[in-house]
């Protein structure tokens, strides 16, 4: 055997929620949506013709880019699409920030990728710290830097900042790209999308994955100036000509058709969500303010390790992260009102 | 505005043949296959259900993944699986090849996408020349490197070498990981599959795009030694945790069932190529002997270039590559005998 794995890089990948497979499980880890996709992704896939799979798919995700440049008023040269709001961060990261001498910037308590993309892409990074209730400190973001993420609402915190210290944050960063990422703005965040048409720098990215139900189809996308796309989607047609597969490409258009449905399911989560809070509440957790489809939460006396564990094997699966700062927090998804329910009466055995 | 756009690095993307879509159009320019899907992925879209959707695909293919190792005899363990074989290869290049101080090594006249990735990566590489007849000179790949790619078939000759010059390459280079590129070994090459349990250096990458219809879902494949393939899933899991989705996954497993399907639509393919051949020879063409389900082809009197642009007047498509060495061949993706008559009776008006 030879000498090839000598020089080979060593690194941590991000380790992604559990996908157990239990029949009676309820499954709150992932921050996946309760409810099915539209009804017309049912429909499109029952009636394809399928003789067209043998094609390759449009290299501009036609149908589904030109159908969210009308959902969100802009133009098709707007947007860029990839396989879930990874891939978008992902080319992101290598477009805009690989080769940065200066640090790039996020907060310490954030999307847990954004490390590992930096480095994977050698690219050097400062987690500036949020302050004690987890809320973003604006100035810290005012430094010379490579680059600024900030996920609004945050994740895994739940947290909304206002559109406002977006906007500061953009306004002391002529230099920079400044990466919004709104993976759960639908729940109740504010959105920078209306930013991108007074700063070319600010790059907003989406997913299919929470609000659309369509994690299995892994669809995200960004909006930015048509500057900031077009680096993009160079750096892209450098990796992959084609990472759009035919079938999400359509049923993500399909999708965007049935606004009535997609308000419907958000509304029900959001209302759920604030049934779950009273419900957590009741049994002695302090929950953070969510404008997100999951909740985190600490409980006054017992330790969320502990509640973790004993939850797991009750088949009811949250998630817990061993990190600094939020190691006695859990991270619960909101499913249904039923699943809310059965996940309240077993944390009050739990609880005692 | 600011400067945010000063140390972008500039790069030049792989172009991929056009995507007409004329509806009288014969498109013979992107090595498509002209049979649908094997009839089990329509049933399976048919009949699927949506709902699971919502949820993230399995992180590791399961499905897709345990169906390439039984089809081809191996384990679990040894199967990566991407976004077509462009996602395998360029995690590949990122995974073995990144941060190589020895140039890689590939012919001059190979897959375009090689140079693509190496420069996005900042890999240095070094193009040793195929011979006069396009045929691999093998001992140009004996000397110290920081890694080896072979198409092989090689594209966009169309040329097979016999294994056992692959096997020479890799014995020759105990310390390099060297990539076997079989996108279109199943039209009749001769596979490097069998040195993977020799070899633990050797990773073959193979698609679904070509021989199994299924350009549409951008499937491709590796099958390597475990510690290859992990080195790759190690990699790929920093980038995305999902590359794939859950429809791939379902479909590309469902068309590996149908043996016999596969079987009858590489035949008629191989036999059709056969055909067109013959009828190009007899219209005064050169063709390289192919082992792909495309020509590369080159006539006695007439350019290539000229060719290209009146078969496009006809909305007769194929490629053209105006590189050195190849800029007076034509490479024709093997259609259906129908469609290959329709080109052959184009060119006898075009030739006169």
């Amino acid at each position: 055997m030879g000498n090839w794995e000598k020089s080979l890089k060593s690194v941590e990948p991000y380790v992604p929620g559990e996908q157990p497979s239990f029949t009676d499980m309820i499954k709150l880890n992932t921050n996946e949506n309760p409810y099915p996709p539209a009804p017309g992704v049912k429909k499109l896939l029952r009636e394809i013709d399928t003789d067209m799979l043998r094609r390759y798919p449009k290299v501009d995700s036609e149908e589904l880019a030109k159908g969210l440049a009308e959902e969100y008023g802009t133009d098709f040269r707007n947007v860029f699409v990839g396989v879930g709001s990874d891939d978008v961060l992902g080319t992101a990261f290598l477009t805009f920030f690989k080769g940065k001498k200066v640090p790039i910037l996020f907060p310490d308590v954030t999307y847990s990728f954004y490390p590992v993309w930096a480095r994977l892409y050698d690219i050097p990074f400062e987690t500036p710290a949020l302050d004690e209730n987890f809320r973003l400190v604006k100035e810290d973001y005012y430094k010379p830097n490579g680059g600024v993420v900030i996920a609004n609402p945050n994740a895994p915190t739940s947290i909304a900042e206002p559109v406002s210290v977006i906007e500061d944050i953009v306004k002391h960063n002529p230099d920079s790209v400044v990466i919004v990422d709104e993976a759960y703005v639908d729940f109740g965040g504010e959105t920078a999308l209306g930013l991108v048409g007074k700063y070319d720098n600010v790059l907003v990215v989406r997913t299919f994955s929470k609000s659309r139900s369509m994690a299995g189809l892994r669809i995200g996308f960004a909006i930015g100036s048509p500057k900031l796309i077009a680096f993009m989607t160079a750096i892209k047609n450098c990796y992959n000509s084609y990472t759009m597969n035919t079938l999400s490409i359509l049923c993500g258009a399909e999708c965007l058709k049935d606004r009535a449905y997609f308000k419907e399911s958000v509304d029900r989560i959001v209302n759920t969500r604030e049934k779950a809070v009273k419900g957590l509440e009741e049994l002695g957790f302090k929950v953070l303010d969510s404008s997100a489809n999951f909740l985190f939460a600490t409980h006054k006396s017992v330790k969320a390790r502990e509640i973790f564990n004993k939850l797991k094997e009750k088949h009811i699966f949250v998630r817990y992260f061993a990190k600094p700062r939020i190691d006695n927090y859990l991270r619960i998804t909101v499913g249904t009102d039923a699943e809310m329910e059965k996940l309240c009466a077993a944390l009050k055995e739990i609880l005692g």
